[in-house]
């Protein structure tokens, strides 16, 4: 009993480097029938996190690995169209800025061709004791520049 | 702007000792146009919470004073009739049983007069740095049977 | 970019006629370190909705379909062993009892061979205007009583 | 058994025009310790609706009432410094602009006098059929007008 894997093609077109599956269950809505808004805010963070794994970053070990961490400094979301119950969506990735210390991405919720949700995430890279902000692990750092340059082909 | 606060002087009568207010918002409904079934359990631990800190037990720094803290081990959940959006519900707990190492309370929501959800929850005293189950620290001991009495009262 | 397939040929042994793989992210973790208990009725839920849809019953359009939905009566949950953040985990689902209008199921969160939790979970079926209790539509009773002995062979 | 009142008279003086409490429980936290990002937005979302309820705009019955309803077109969070678990925090809300059809709101988390968090969030006022932009109701219209201005005295 495998999970459903949808066709993300057309992704490649918006320049979106990460793509992972997400269905709409029950605990993801509300009374109005649709997607509560800040639940959408897991829906990126599952794909950050799937997309940082790829990279060797696990959420329990990463730091430890690394030496630090991401912490999210702001979010910035349009809600253009709500998901409902039952959904498949995709929760979309895009490198949008590598900075020192800080890494600033586009994600996107789309259902099919119809973008719902679009957001910019900004992350800062912290030590994992103080979490002070810190300059990214220089390892880590070429895998997230290798990983975004994977669209452009 | 003060939180209203609810008629409980009802919940007497039931032997329950500690109540505390639920608002129902967005966030707790669904797509059913109800309450999730998981979210009570959030209003179970709130009012647990709450209880607790009446003993000085707090979730932040219960552990260290204490030398232990509670881990739930079981949770039986009968759903009678389902909360909506806008409810002002009661968060009830009763003391059932008070072992050397386990509580087991009763927990109900109530809207109004009507018991709209309970439960009966056990919870395990744990020491705080292995998480191994250890009798409860007599001071704390000593209050939860306190509080209990109250109610015969 | 796939999600990971956990094998779960095990759970055969078990009886459990279901498995539907769930990854622990931030979300469904609390400050204690470990998945927030109310947070495995999500993982229930979500075998539960992908368990019905493989016999066409969709949460947004089975009870159109079948003139009724589920809900749930109880739910008796055992906490043996807390699942953590980045946890592969496998949500189980038996048949206990098909009765004339509920469906009492047996689920299971598993960590590889570990059993963290169990839970029965009674569930009524309703019809979808009064949300009054009435017999299971004959179709969906039929595929429920076909995908529970698949296990047995 | 009364709530916790919190000493807000300092917030006057930000321009505030509603405060709401907020205790933190184990149900907000994240493994990481602290709040995660998500549940800030539950808690603007209780201090929009206690608000709105103060112009006798309710969820349940507001879109009833005054023919549609706020919907989040947009929200753009910065996260200062992180809440913690059994925290006493305060979610502010200013009116920052007053549309045809839209309300502008600052909204920001606060631990004593420390900002933890704040946000500028955007609704739209939609139709409760078709949940179409429309012209906010003129009652509700005026009486959002009036609330803001009380923060001027």
């Amino acid at each position: 009993m495998s999970r459903v894997t949808f066709d993300r093609s057309a992704d490649k077109a918006l320049g979106f480097v990460f793509s992972w599956p997400i269905r709409v269950y029950f605990e993801d809505t509300d009374a109005a029938g649709i997607v509560f808004y800040a639940n959408y805010l897991k829906f990126f963070e599952r794909a950050r996190t799937e997309w940082l794994r790829t990279m060797d970053f696990d959420s329990s070990s990463g730091a430890e690995k690394f030496g630090g961490f991401f912490v999210v400094k702001s979010s910035n979301v349009e809600y253009h169209a709500p998901a409902s119950l039952d959904d498949e969506l995709a929760s979309l990735l895009a490198v949008k800025k590598l900075g020192r210390a800080s890494l600033v991405l586009e994600q996107t919720i789309m259902r099919g061709d119809q973008r719902l949700t679009s957001a910019q995430i900004t992350l800062c890279f912290v030590d994992r004791t103080h979490w002070r902000v810190m300059p990214l692990e220089p390892t880590l750092a070429a895998r997230i520049v290798a990983a975004s340059s994977m669209s452009a082909t």
